[in-house]
């Protein structure tokens, strides 16, 4: 009997199995997203329909934690199976994503007690919560409601961030996407620049993001190979920057080469702190300066030294690249997915699965797994020993990290020239409670 | 013996055969370049090294026709085969580029007779000049010296521009390749803005290349299937912009949709002609805004409306995208370079290879050509057939125009996760002259 229920696909009407209860569970998208959020989700979605003794209906959230809050839930069960499964070809949220972070239990109680009530009417014992740094904190705080508000539940967290900024786990699902398309549109714009250089362009600059960590301007580095290949000049929110040091490297190098490639982070700082890009510049009305740290770095160029430029702003055009995306980290992005599932059906709680890394060349890696309360907060810096003596470069050391999470392309479907992404149907579940929750 | 010396390889010492004279061939690039001019380079050369009766050595000009002008010219023979033909998967220009135009031939008489003098020391009898616009001017230019200097010579353009704006052909080998990735970019980012709407960017300004017509503007529209698909505005150069319209606009798609995707030309402008990105703004030391028209439209928004934005701007990246190049793009390109030679060693002077098309759906073309003298100088906008009759979106004849030349997808090959880009060895040709040019 237990064999069989073990096969049954979930339903409402299977007879409940002996064991730990059949609860339904709740997956939503936080954060920023990515190239890669939804091969999670495809992950947490294939995983949770093969443990039917465990979990019964999943319900996705609408734009993430709000959907618990206003209990717009959506039914996952009302998707077709290629609509799953084209999730791990789809960039972006699919369920919709938030920027909602929750205070904690003693300071905004009703938040929690309202998470309560939306998943005690709909009998949601797992929580699966999929984002980065502020979100694993969210998973933290669902984690413990079990304990200081008697309501059981099992949450695991399910790693996701361009920023790659998360501890323990060797890296983030979504970064190894991002990685590549900031390697492979410098490698590119670099050639462009080098054709032109002779009568026109001289220096371009690429404005990547990572506003703490300058682990995505370090992926810009893999463009080259040789000291001499673009990209030149590598600005790293972890190096304080010095306008004339800095200054005198791009002369050199359009003097040595006849032009300069820079990437910068958008996270680049003065050895005060203060962001590049917050130059307390005013347009002609008095309002604050429209551009970023791009053509802010081009323009300082140009005044010191007369350049004739060109710079680029990749903003979410990088973390949506799924036309680019790495195969490694389309196969992260998924591991991470199905673990979280597989670790919540154990009963173990408070956790986040994460990468680990067995080997660099040939790249091996496993699935392992860390409390959230080691997680949540805390930043993963690019190691300065990642970073060449001068600021401006990555070292080997970098080079032999992330390499492996570029490799492997992993195409999309196209149709009449374009991605073929999908998109849910979104079915709402018929909602249980007649209170309304403002968020 | 005619039979087996057309099957000969090229060599200074094979036996000229009767006919016309065998000559040298001069190739270059010019102008801003893209993904698949160097697609354009490998038609030329592959096509020139067929026709050993005609065509001797191949010299391409080192950036452009400067190459021509400072005898820097490149041995094209010296590049392995394997090199020639990864040119057709490598985006940019594998000899380098070059803006310069040359003036007419009374008005700066030393430039052609310098040209004549290195054409003459290197027996070239054919020029094959790859560009836009402004080089088939300089091509026609070069075309007349046979008759107006007494230097004999066949010149046949090569035509390349991410523009899309020359005449008479149906469309530009560039532009297919930069459509492509402007169309996959703006679905790609549009999933993204609208997973965080719900919370945080409702507005996403995507500045794209075209200074002066909307071609690639236009592309951005082939994202969306229906109306309410973003993008929802396109702001054209053909369109004189009008701001409270604009905004009344933008405002209407965040209620209905919850965000608005918006792609604006660099060339988009006030009724007066004014470019938006002129906006005479400056920041704070009195120099001229940092920023292109992309942030400054968003700004727009922003004081009008208050919504968070997000902004980009492709530069460099969409044209050298040869990552998600279209393949019709690149057999034009190549089909153009071939035509090109096929048309010189016929002996037809002043013309250019066109594509010419038989069929939409499904998609069928041939190659004809024009006379250099219909090319040059003339600038083929967007109809305003192709836009909207509210100027902010594309119709379906635009869509029926464009959808064939984003194609299929010639994907390079890959190393280590990153694509495998040739770089030509570059061996110059010895110089005959002692005489040195200044340009």
């Amino acid at each position: 009997m237990q064999k069989k229920s073990r096969r049954a696909r979930p339903s409402r009407t299977a007879r409940k199995p002996a064991g730990p209860p059949r609860r339904n569970a709740f997956y939503a998208q936080s954060g920023g997203v990515s190239a890669v959020i939804n091969a999670s989700a495809c992950g947490v979605i294939e995983t949770a329909m093969k443990h039917p003794r465990h979990i019964g209906k999943l319900y996705a959230g609408r734009h993430g934690i709000i959907g618990a809050l206003t209990e717009d839930l959506i039914d996952v069960s009302r998707e077709s199976a290629a609509t799953i499964r084209g999730l791990k070809t789809t960039p972006a949220g699919a369920f919709g994503s938030a920027r909602f972070k929750l205070k904690g239990i003693e300071q905004n109680r009703a938040e929690y007690e309202r998470l309560i009530e939306v998943f005690r009417a709909h009998d949601i014992g797992y929580f699966f919560y999929n984002g980065g740094n502020d979100s694993m904190d969210t998973a933290l705080k669902v984690s413990q409601i079990g304990e200081s508000l008697g309501y059981p539940i099992t949450c695991v967290g399910v790693p996701k961030t361009v920023d790659n900024d998360l501890p323990i786990t060797d890296c983030c699902p979504g970064f190894g996407s991002v990685a590549k398309y900031v390697a492979v549109s410098t490698r590119e714009a670099a050639l462009d620049v080098a054709s032109m250089a002779r009568t026109s362009t001289k220096v371009f600059v690429l404005e990547v993001m990572g506003r703490h960590a300058g682990w995505i301007a370090a992926a810009g580095g893999l463009a080259g190979l040789k000291p001499q290949d673009p990209p030149h000049l590598i600005l790293f929110p972890e190096i304080p920057f010095e306008k004339q040091k800095f200054l005198d490297r791009v002369k050199q190098c359009v003097t040595d080469y006849g032009y300069c490639v820079i990437v910068v982070s958008e996270g680049a700082a003065y050895p005060d702190g203060k962001f590049l890009a917050d130059a307390g510049t005013k347009d002609a009305f008095g309002h604050t300066q429209l551009g970023g740290v791009g053509p802010m770095v081009a323009n300082m160029v140009r005044e010191a030294h007369g350049y004739k430029y060109h710079w680029a702003v990749a903003d979410y055009l990088q973390r949506a690249a799924r036309h680019i995306a790495s195969q490694v980290d389309v196969e992260h992005a998924y591991a991470v997915g199905k673990a979280a599932v597989e670790l919540a059906v154990k009963g173990i709680n408070a956790v986040m699965p994460t990468i680990v890394r067995k080997s660099s060349k040939p790249y091996r890696w496993t699935i392992g797994h860390a409390p959230l309360s080691e997680i949540a907060n805390v930043e993963k810096k690019l190691p300065r020993n990642y970073i060449t003596e001068d600021g401006f470069g990555i070292t080997q050391e970098c080079r032999r990290y992330l390499l492996p999470l570029i490799g492997g392309e992993a195409y999309p479907p196209y149709k009449d020239g374009l991605p073929d992404y999908v998109h849910i149907k979104g079915v709402p579940v018929k909602r249980k409670l007649t209170t309304d929750f403002k968020v």
